[in-house]
């Protein structure tokens, strides 16, 4: 039966016309038809047709233009949401009486529709993939529409930390003997420090001093979900120019004393706060460790994407109680090019490193979180902030968000653990000395007041 | 740090020790130790120590002894269902005002953490496969106490349906070149004709008229969840015996004209009614018809398991009303080797064969399908009931089971989703007219009356 | 035992140092260290130390500069042939009495001990891929002096055909799915129609009408011996451009009729004279014939490297000879940029075709074969002559080599056979009537007389 | 075109049938005609019909009864032999005038056309493996007819020793997961200590203290060459019965200290004295230390096949010469079930040992080697004779061959080449103290006088 003929039979044996005469717009037919085949699929009580129907929906989805896909997501918003009238019935029924039987049939309405929905969707060719490119082609609208839109992506997201689980996900190599399918994701995927072109990304992966790793899901063999890329040295790097040099001493892997995650990007946005990252990372320095014994240490070289806005941010009356170095550094910073003028660089040093240490250890959000989302991220895994680089990145994006800075995340795997329940039950921030050291010393007041 | 420590350390930190002054008898230190490791896991805010927890306790709970298994299934029951109170609450909050906010509360607290122990446990390496064999465990529990351990079943299989979703199996052959290990399961798993050895194994796999294929799933790359064995054949074949004579005229594949699936057997007793069975069998049909050009008929050969049991329970007075040939054979069938008696066996074939067809096409459960659970399973997946054969399994367990019947259901391919949808909504049984033809004629009765 | 100390002990206990004896120039020490280790082992009696000695050698002839290489194969020359004493009296001990005995003696001191060298230079990791850069090197010495680095030539070509035999050779195919270490090596290797960067290398790989299968050695596995690039068409397409035009319709490859041969390279100057092409060919064609049923036609798009310059050289006298609209061909191509002159190019259609039609059909070499390269290798394999391109090729190159033509040869896998026979035993060139009308009539005269 | 029209065509087209004109009895059709082809394939020019005609003739020969596979080698002795008279000639006119050209003449006429004709026929599918199986029925025929089949199988030999090259083969574990196809064959190939069926197989390979090894033909890739099969042992075992023991204390392999290579065996009769052997142990047993850090010592457990039959072989006077308690030894094991005697093998003891020394470090073959021949494996590779074991292998066989000893050969890894040399250059015995401690003392003769 093709497409064609389904569809109409299936709209003429269900009257599906019907949809037309909603309040909306004059609507594409599209979206109407969509309907008919989920709900079909969601009541068929086989599975006999659930692999052909799953496909003709996702075909029909995916030439959905804005206003058709927007739509598409209002439509699972109103049609596969619990049943208000059942639920109520069921949570008075539970609430009046709480027997396992009253509970599972208030977990049974509880549930939306959306979730068998997905599932079964999921049986198309390609079907998890397509479901991953629909959360991203929602997320945006979820932030204009919450309250109507919100709902549905908490179901997508809640089957995706089900099926994206660690226990599912293979870890893999990525090197200049990977397939070129591939290779070309990791050139577009790229998030941290841009791969202009093929030489580059060989040079980011064929030198023996160089790894990268990615995480894949079996049901998606042929695009990374999330990869770091990883630099063998001697010592922890100073920028991120003197890792990407072309012309650096090359060192063998066996004698490296330190593996550097300069680079770790998400590949998806549909996969957004799934979050995996925090393994990928533990694992790699693991796997590293088991076959280079030299290695000792494992650090981050990281930007620091929030450190212009918050000084941009900070109310004149806290900036009035900033030590005279750190106001000489915002002065400086704010002119143009400042970074091409040795005798500036060296004069704000020490400014712009204390305003550094105030931002990373004193400035927290109401949860009690540092305001920067990478600390967040490396702190949450269990690293320590270890370093604070003065001019690591001087690229205009680094100038523009962190007035050149960069940072080192120190993962030390044998306190990894302790770090990680210190920060996740007491927001402890694990920071090296060199970097409170920073912090300006007796002056009477912390930024955390200020901030 | 070794479990050791890691458990009392933990014991020490959160007084375990207060679960010994349950009401239960004097119990093993184990499961509340267990049970404290599985509160942790479910609420570590990071997913950094969960690795480790999870195969701590995995490595637990498998260790446990039938009466520690019960007693951690009872904690699960216990301490990992809803809040009562809390989901009255929001039960009652949402009744009384149904709005996105109040349902995602209650959707949140209606969600049993199990659910989210279960889906951490997965992180332990083999966690997959673990959580199978616990609901392998817990089955047999469950018949005997539903009422209290059905909810954590209900939550596990919730899980299995997303997880053994058709989206993430592989189809994969089986055969003489198949790694040993994988083969070793296949003769413990053989469910319907029991394989004795490997020189009967090789019998199965190795001839070029025999094909055996079984689905995957990725995270348990070494143990097959299905498999169904296909024979080669010119014709449609009377017997299991002339499939399986090592003596048999072996013919070319791409002469072949037949696919007879003799042989279908699940594999995890901790998968039961997680189905994919009926993708398994059309997906090999299609797969088979695409190589071998000249395959014209897809059928099985099968078992009737319910039809001795059927004709022992017929009451007293229905079975007076039955034709005299099948009182006969009904009679003739209660003696000892009849089978074996040339007679005996003419003389009740059309007695047995008009049963048969009552048996298929009349006796209904209340939910209107047939009594018979194989002929359940290939009708829900759009096969037609093709040929009814008498003696067709003269073994041991044939005999007591189906006084020797098997059967066919035919896969005609273009056919199949209409027939399962006919099945499914109007409960219409395909049969051919061979089949049908073997109902007892106007005799103004039929056995949906009798049964 | 480092390579320093196992050569200085070598040449301790061998007296290596006599060598320097020689009537050369002052020798760098490498060639007499490498040649004693080489004799070393072939003399060994086990293989025990086999593979480390291979991989020294291995290692110091690969590090030998222009000078140093060709001393080396002089050592080869001098100190690995037959011992001629000895030969000499085998050889008369044989015509005197040829027995198996004196036979197999003789036979034996007549395999150069080179050959027994190379076998075990073999041992050494990636043996096989750096013998043939060996002779990668060699073959520019050996055009120099045949007479003393011939037999050295020989010996390696032998070995060389028994070893890259097609019974050993794997054909795989070359896709966008290929790993990037290899691709890499096709930008490098295309030889007809290079292939810019990565983005042009996209464009011939990874469009559904286009397919590319490569040989390799099973040693070699990650080196391909030689790749030819295929467009699947509707028709015999008239031009280069208009088979690598990125705009051109994209048909399906089930809709084929043609498949066009329009690139084959071979990769390492090493394995000249090895031959493997023609198996490709013909083995590519039968497998896409298996997988798509419409293919009717196999044809190349190939270039005639040879035209222009037999022209060039074609006498005086024998020019006078030609047709007028030779005449005035041979004329209009000697103008820069005729070939964006539509007129000039309309004029010598009939000339320059005609001209090709005596190149390719009468004009022979003394051996009785075609001038032209690529019509000899075809016409060797099988095919037919099918069709001459005016302006098939305006690339700089085509004009050049060929005033801008192109050639098909078809390969009609019914007939190869039979005409590979005819070629190999009568000189017999298949050609079709399209080719053999344009020859000028009954003008009285063959380009056969005049070249 | 069918094969027999191929070969009809080709014998109406060169007067094949001349053949029949031999002297020899009647002859069926069949060789004649693979001879007519052989001839076909050899002269092709091209390679075009190569792999149909190399097919044909591999089929054919397989075909062959045993007068007809010996007929089919006198063939190959006879037709594809060097022609004497031009051999002759080459011989004479190099002897005369010895230049590169009449060398490369003389060797081109001294290559027998067998070499060419077996390079072709490995065209054919499977060509490799069945030119081992021809080999196979070869050397039964050349020991009986050395003179005329000798030189073919020189041919054969010679090319076996260039394709099966260290340098192409591939080493893979065989272990329980290796297909069961290849493990069959491990079953059937296992020539030291037989493999009675699979379970006894899965005692050999699963097991954690248990590994497998063998060497493999990138063109035969489904059959193993050779393989070893290893124990990971605390202590060199005293026996085969306690390496073999199910029920024997299982280590981890990370705590094992010995490899004990317990049985080796090839697999081909068809690749006799083309060793691999020697390099399967050595690789197999650094591979071993580099992943078992803790393991220290690799020895063998071998048998003693010669020394039976090397004291029968004792001439009286010599017998007479031993001393008693070796005399004794004689006598005693004469008798039948010596073995079940414990007083016995007390008794005899010493003078078995005393023998046993005699026999691997005094009896020599006329080359200075020993005359044991798995003596002559171990020794030639570089290993160290470290231990004879009284009734180690109390089999029928044990008994028979070498009235119950076993030996341990110690490969002493840094020591190996130094051994290997000192063995091959000087014959010297690598024997411990314990071995050469157990030589009679000072009686004034030894046993290489005696034998």
């Amino acid at each position: 039966m093709s497409r064609v003929s389904l569809l109409s039979d299936l709209l003429a044996s269900i009257g599906a016309r019907s949809w037309f005469a909603g309040d909306e717009a004059p609507a594409s037919v599209e979206v109407p038809e969509i309907a008919a085949l989920c709900h079909r699929l969601v009541s068929s009580r086989g599975e006999a047709t659930g692999v052909r129907m799953a496909a003709e929906i996702i075909n029909g989805v995916r030439a959905l233009d804005d206003k058709g896909i927007k739509r598409f997501f209002h439509m699972l918003a109103e049609e596969f949401s619990p049943d208000p009238v059942e639920l109520a019935e069921a949570a008075g029924a539970y609430a009046a009486e709480p027997t396992p039987t009253s509970l599972a049939a208030l977990q049974h309405v509880a549930e939306p529709p959306r979730q068998e929905l997905f599932r079964r969707l999921n049986l198309a060719p390609g079907g998890t993939a397509e479901l991953v490119k629909l959360r991203e082609r929602l997320l945006p609208l979820v932030r204009k529409d919450p309250e109507r839109l919100g709902p549905v992506d908490t179901d997508l997201k809640h089957l995706f930390q089900s099926w994206f689980n660690r226990g599912f996900l293979m870890l893999r190599p990525i090197d200049w003997n990977t397939p070129a399918s591939i290779l070309e994701k990791i050139i577009q995927y790229e998030a941290v420090h841009a791969i202009g072109n093929w030489d580059e990304l060989r040079q980011r992966l064929a030198p023996i001093d160089r790894r990268c790793f990615a995480f894949f899901h079996p049901s998606i063999p042929d695009d990374p979900l999330i990869f770091v890329e990883v630099a063998l040295t001697d010592d922890i790097p100073a920028s991120i120019a003197s890792v990407l040099d072309p012309a650096r001493p090359v060192i063998a892997p066996e004698d490296a004393q330190t593996a550097v995650f300069y680079s770790i990007s998400n590949c998806h946005k549909g996969l957004a706060s799934v979050s995996f990252g925090s393994f990928l990372i533990k694992q790699v320095a693991e796997d590293l460790k088991e076959h280079f014994a030299n290695l000792k240490t494992f650090v981050t070289l990281s930007p620091v994407p929030g450190f212009a806005a918050w000084i941009e941010a900070l109310p004149q009356e806290l900036r009035d109680r900033l030590e005279p170095a750190e106001k000489r550094a915002i002065e400086v910073v704010g002119r143009k090019d400042w970074q091409a003028d040795p005798a500036a660089v060296d004069e704000i040093r020490s400014g712009i490193m204390s305003l550094a240490a105030r931002y990373f250890l004193r400035a927290k959000r109401s949860d009690g979180q540092p305001q920067d989302a990478v600390a967040r991220f490396h702190l949450g895994n269990g690293a320590m902030l270890n370093r604070i680089m003065h001019l690591g990145d001087p690229s205009a994006r680094g100038l523009t968000q962190a007035h050149g800075l960069m940072v080192n995340y120190l993962y030390d795997l044998p306190r990894v653990e302790q770090r990680h329940e210190a920060y996740a039950t007491e927001r402890e921030i694990a920071a090296s000395r060199a970097v409170t050291g920073l912090l300006p010393g007796r002056s009477g007041h912390t930024l955390k007041d200020v901030a």
